[in-house]
């Protein structure tokens, strides 16, 4: 038995990608992600609830401020990171998970979260990391 | 190796909640939800199908009808639920599973039953149990 | 030629509508409206916008907070007003059509006003307003 | 009696916008665009079409791979244009128009082109242009 | 000032095209198309309404009904028409105009008919016809 | 930990399916399945990536443009297969998983393949595969 909420935000950022595997998308260029942030609990609160949406949604607005309008390849925050979806899903997810084993999130029932980040239509990458 | 089929269905219903935490949402007010009622199995059976979309349309539409257009502050069914969006993801897919127990999704292959609910096109909640 | 920009809320409400028309909906129920407003323009500002897309979500957002979480059959603002989707559609139209009349988006340049509110993935309503 | 046909594509780019009104998009950021390309006409051709759905979708990644993995601050292209949401539709829509005034969709049959952007799932723009 | 009411239905279909135009598409194959119905009107009625949302879908589903998982090549009331998107979204479109004219929607105050056939996320056809 | 990345494609196909279960499907119909193909790793390679989106996209394509345009009741690939949603998505997991496990996606680090086809906005079904 197993539980989730997800909120969404969304960030509009510039960067180029090392590696001849990107091909192209080794200049520089940019992308809006849609930003899915998924909380898992095995059980639910007092008050019937993983957690607070608009506390999830607070959280992870923090973060995405933090990035969005922004050039990725100037961030301190990200030097020396390779920003690809996946590596951008984790930046994300490991930042909320240290808010989560903070407490930043009520009692330590949370069991994984999950985050999601959307480049198109047609591609999407995801992270889940245990807490 | 693992198998699934989702539908979807909605409703629309009038409560609030209880609990500080929710703010204004402790307010009557109101949701559409949509709801996916998705069904795992292991393997298929001879026609090749987790179940028959059609008849997992008709159960969870059984459902939805007896919640729609309703304030679920004054249904019977749900007296004493906090009515979160986890908690109404709980009660669709408890009466699924107790369904699928029951037989009503023919040979017992089926392994969960898993219930989103959309909220809104920013916030979600899901629930799965084991069969 | 012509251009338009939109922008996207939403609100969560509780309502009923009054006429037999309307069978369950009747009942106190209720219902989670994505919001679109647009605002179409013959031409494009010095700026190269028909209007700020932050401005815009602002003036929304301030019509979508006075009816959010809100049993709409209480407010006075819509006494005597069967709120269907197509009344609430103008209700929010003619509120921005007024603001805009009033000089709130800059110079005159806005042609009309569309809102569109959906109430689920699959029934929609719009009003558009000449400005 | 009108009729149209639309295709998606997608563009990934760099960009920053020139004026205060853009506050922190005055930095350098970027966007992934949804692009749709709408083309109408008030009648159908002997193949009971607007347009061949493969060939609107060629004429516009024409278009959509000119554009994207690149910086638009430095596109020789868009020199002194500040390419806002509007502004980049426009300009898409204006090469499809001009193919399309020079013949490259067949006989003279089509009314207007437009063009939708979406810069996320809560903000896109529009332009249209009658041929 | 206008109003519209728009319902989603879909509809499972096999087909094949006639004319070089097509290339592959002249083979048999298929489509799951959804359908989207819009009923404009310059005013709304006593109720507030352009129309019932339910009578709406119910007359949609009528005509999705008749044709849904069939191959329209076989069909007899679609003999000899090249069932493209767009004949698709005409023969639907003029079905609801007829009953439209024909008095099924309650008063005169319907002032089109609008008919949106989704073939995938990336292309679309639509027909409007005036009442 | 865990990583994925996703993409979509799409195909357009006949079909008829076998089992009195199907009712109405077992007449010659269509579908257009949005085709999304995930892939998971415990972690990234050294360029911070799961696949590269590209090659994961041209590999699903291979699939796609084989299926497309087509009546899988004729073709020999699926010859004695009951082509039901579930069963697609396996038959194209498969096709993936046996790619994967020859190396096409470079080092051995996937660990499985989930396939999901969405066969309207309201059912789809997914199958995964461990590598």
């Amino acid at each position: 038995m197993s539980f989730s909420v997800t909120v969404r935000d969304h960030i509009m950022i510039a960067h180029s990608l090392t590696g001849e595997v990107f091909g192209p998308a080794q200049r520089l260029h940019g992308a809006t992600y849609l930003v899915d942030a998924t909380f898992r609990a095995a059980e639910l609160d007092a008050d019937g609830i993983v957690i607070d949406i608009g506390l999830a949604s607070r959280a992870l607005e923090t973060i995405t401020e933090s990035l969005s309008y922004r050039n990725l390849d100037e961030e301190p925050e990200l030097a020396g990171v390779n920003t690809t979806t996946e590596r951008l899903c984790q930046f994300i997810g490991d930042r909320l998970a240290a808010e989560a084993r903070a407490g930043a999130f009520g009692a330590a029932r949370l069991t994984s979260i999950a985050v999601t980040l959307h480049e198109s239509h047609i591609a999407w990458a995801s992270y889940e990391v245990a807490l």
